[in-house]
C-alpha cells in the first residue's frame, strides 16, 4: 500500500499494450501515466480481459480510427491515487473501472429509469479525458489515446464517476468480469427483456453477452422448476447446473434458442442453459421464419447480441404478436439503418427495446452484483475460459477469433 | 323487448349505409340481415360514429378494395337475438360491438400481457363471418360485405366474442364512443406510454385518438398537481378543466406538445390539455429536431396517432435518450417500412412500442371504462362535436374532412 501511495502526484512509468494501427497486434510498451486531475482516479490494474467492443474499435472497420490507443475496459484493480475533489474513493480501494459512468448529479443519474449519465455515459469515440481534453498516456512525449477505461495498462486514469468501489474482500480475479459483457447480458435479461416464467427466448449471438443472458435467465426463471424436478426425479443429491437446466427443459419449463453462424459454439452454449440451436446457414429461409415455425407463432422474447442489422431485424420479426419484446444489445455499425414493418407495433403490439450495460448504474449496482457473487447467488467461473499473462495479450485476440473463448483473464501483475 | 325477440331466427330487413365503391358517398339501402349463426349475435344499433379507420378502408387508397361493404365499427346497441352456444349475452342486453374480440379461451386472452385474441383479433380485411366464410348482409341476393362490426346498419351480426356487455343503465349515446378511438388513446397513454408525473409528451396527430391521449394524461397525471394549484391560488371553487390543466402547466407540471399539419386544430386541442403546438410546415428542419431543441434533449414520451411513416420516425427520434418511449398507435399504409437508427436502442436505451385498442381487452375492460364514466371518473362529452341522423351519414365524412370534428354521433333510431 505504501508503495502505491508513494507514487501519488508523480508520473508513473509502467507497461501498457499499445495499438499502433488498426487491426495490428498490440505492442507492450513502457508508457508514462500522468497523475489524475480533479475528479479523476489513477488505478493499478490487476486483471483485465478482452471484450468484443475492444476488437470492434481496434479493427476500426466501420468506426472512427483513433491510434495509437490503449484498449481494454473490463478490469479490476486498486486505487493508486485520487485527484482533487474525489472524496468517495481512496488509495487502496478495490475497484472496477467501468466503461460508462455515474456522476450521481444529473437528471439521468437521479432517475430510476436511466443509467445513461449525461456527463459520463459511454463514448467509445472519446480519446481524451473529459476534464481537459488531454490524454494521461504518453511515450517520450508522444500522446497515446484513451479508449473507455484503457485497462490494457498496468496503470490507468479514469473519471472517478467511472469507478465502482467493491467489497474489499471480493475475489478480484473473478468479479472483475462483471465490468462489461456479463452484467450487460444479465441486465438485458432481467431488467429489460423481463420474460415471464416459462417463456421461450431467442438469443442471437452466443458470445459472452448471449450466454450470460441464457445463463442468468435459467438461474432466475427456472430455479423453482429445477427444484421441483430434483424432487420429482429424486435427484436431490448434487446435480450439475446443466443437468438441472436440462431437466427443467424436459418438464416444458422453458425454451432458450441460441442462434449463431458458428455451430461449434453450440457445445459450449449448452453449458449455459441454451437448449435449442439454429445456425441460419443451415436454412434456405430467413431465420425469423424458422423461429416462428419452430415456436408456432414466435418467441416471447428475443435478445440480439451481435450488432448485425439483419440479425436485429430478425430478432424483431421473430417475437410473437401480443406480447413479444425484442431487446437490442449488440453495437450496430456506424450509420446502420434498421428497417422494420411498423404494423408490428400498432397491429401486433410488439415492442423493440435496447440497453447499454443491462440498465445497471455502474457505481450503484455493480457493487451489489459483486456481493451477489460473494453470496453464491451468481456464478461467474464458467465464463472464464482462458488465462494469459499480460505479455501474451495478443493470444486473447486469437482465442476470441477462434470462437471458443468467452472471457480470457489477462493477468497484469508481473 | 317483445318486438326485438319476435324477429329471432328470421331475416331482418332494415336500413344500412352501403359503400358501393371506394371513396364514393354511402347510399342508404334496404338490406337483409341474416340471423346469427353459432357464437354470433345480432345487434340493433342505436348510435354509431365515423372513425378514421372507416375512411381509410373506404378510400382504399393503400388498402385492399372490398366492395360493396358496410362500414362502421364504433357503436352502441341492444342485443336482438343470439346464435347457438351464446350463453353470456341475451336479447335486450345493452352492448358495444367492438372491432376486435376476446374469445376468453386462447393464450392471448388468458395472458395479462395481450389483448390480441388469437381467434377474433381485429382484421379489417376480413369481409365475411369467421364461422362459415359468408356475409350476413345482402340486397336481393347480392352479397354486401362486412367491415369489422359493420355498424352503419340498423342491425348487424357480429361474433359474440366481439360484444362488450355494459351496465344497462349506462347512457348509450355517450358511452358508445368508448368502442374505438377514445379507449385507444386512453390506453395508449395509461397502459403503454405510462409517463411519469411531470413528463413532457409529444402527440403526433390531433384527432380523436391524439386528443384522448392528451386529455386522459392530464386527468391521470396532473390531478394531484391540479389540486395543489387549486389550493395555492385559492381556486377551490369550481374551476373548468381547461383552467386546471393550464394551471398545472404554469406550475411546470407537464408539457403536452401537439403536432399537426392543420394549425386550426390547435384551438380545439387546447381544450384537451395540449399546451404547446408545432406545425411541421412552419419549420425548415425535421420536426424531431424542433422538438429536441424545444425540450433540451427530447421528450419523455411520444405517441404517434397519424399512421404516417415519417411521423413515426420523428416520434422515435424525438424521445429522450435514457428513458424515452415512443408509442405507435396510427395505422400505417400497407407495406410501409419504418427506418430507424438502431443505435438509439442499444446506445440510447430508447424504446418503441405499439398498441391496438390501447391494450384493453374488449369484453373485460370496456365495461369497466363505461362504469368509470358513470362514476364521473372519465369525461366523454367533450369528444362529441357533431350529431346527425343516419340518413345524413355522409355529412359525418364531410365534418371529418373539414378537420374540426372529433366524434359525430350518427343516430340510427328513426
Amino acid at each position: 500500500m505504501e508503495k502505491i501511495s508513494g507514487t501519488a502526484g508523480q508520473v508513473i512509468r509502467c507497461k501498457a499494450a499499445v495499438a499502433w494501427e488498426a487491426g495490428k497486434p498490440l505492442v507492450i510498451e513502457e508508457v508514462e501515466v500522468a497523475p489524475p486531475e480533479a475528479m479523476e482516479v489513477r488505478v493499478k490494474i490487476l486483471y483485465t480481459s478482452l471484450c468484443h467492443s475492444d476488437v470492434h474499435f481496434w479493427e476500426a472497420k466501420d468506426q472512427l480510427p483513433i491510434f495509437p490507443r490503449i484498449f481494454g475496459h473490463e478490469a479490476g484493480g486498486i486505487v493508486e491515487s485520487v485527484g482533487k475533489g474525489v472524496t468517495d474513493l481512496a488509495p487502496g480501494d478495490l475497484v472496477l473501472p467501468i466503461f460508462t459512468g455515474e456522476c450521481g448529479e444529473c437528471a439521468d443519474c437521479k432517475s430510476e429509469e436511466s443509467n445513461l449519465c449525461s456527463l459520463l455515459r459511454v463514448n467509445p469515440n472519446r480519446e481524451v479525458m473529459i476534464s481537459d481534453g488531454k490524454s494521461r498516456f504518453s511515450i517520450n512525449g508522444k500522446t497515446i489515446f484513451h479508449f473507455l477505461g484503457s485497462t490494457f495498462s498496468q496503470y490507468t486514469v479514469v473519471p472517478s464517476g467511472c469507478v465502482a468501489k467493491i467489497n474489499p474482500l471480493a475475489p478480484l480475479d473473478k468479479v472483475f468480469i462483471l465490468g462489461c459483457g456479463i452484467s450487460t447480458g444479465l441486465g438485458a435479461a432481467l431488467n429489460v427483456a423481463k420474460p415471464f416464467k416459462g417463456s421461450t427466448v431467442a438469443i442471437f449471438g452466443l458470445g459472452t453477452v448471449g450466454l450470460a443472458v441464457s445463463f442468468f435467465l435459467c438461474f432466475e426463471y427456472l430455479s423453482c422448476l429445477t427444484f421441483y424436478i430434483l424432487l420429482k426425479y429424486e435427484m436431490l443429491s448434487f446435480l450439475s447446473y446443466e443437468q438441472a437446466a436440462e431437466g427443467a427443459r424436459m418438464a416444458g419449463a422453458s425454451r432458450i434458442i441460441g442462434i449463431d453462424l458458428i455451430s461449434k459454439k453450440f457445445d459450449l452454449a449448452k453449458k449455459f442453459g441454451v437448449n435449442e440451436f439454429i445456425n441460419p446457414k443451415d436454412y434456405d429461409k430467413p431465420v425469423h421464419e424458422v423461429l416462428i415455425e419452430l415456436t408456432d407463432g414466435g418467441v416471447d422474447r428475443s435478445i440480439e447480441c451481435t450488432g448485425n442489422v439483419d440479425a436485429m431485424a430478425s430478432a424483431f420479426e421473430c417475437v410473437r404478436s401480443g406480447w413479444g419484446v425484442a431487446v437490442l444489445v449488440g453495437l450496430p455499425p456506424k450509420n446502420a439503418v434498421l428497417k422494420v414493418n411498423p404494423a408490428h407495433f400498432m397491429m401486433n403490439s410488439k415492442a423493440l427495446k435496447g440497453t447499454t450495460f443491462g440498465n445497471y448504474k455502474p457505481r450503484s449496482d455493480i457493487p451489489i452484483l459483486v456481493q451477489k457473487y460473494m453470496n453464491k447467488e451468481l456464478e461467474l467461473e464458467k465464463f472464464i475460459t482462458h488465462d494469459v499473462q499480460f505479455s501474451e495479450i495478443n493470444k486473447a485476440f486469437e482465442y476470441m477469433h477462434q470462437g471458443g473463448s468467452l472471457r480470457c483473464i489477462i493477468r497484469m501483475d508481473d
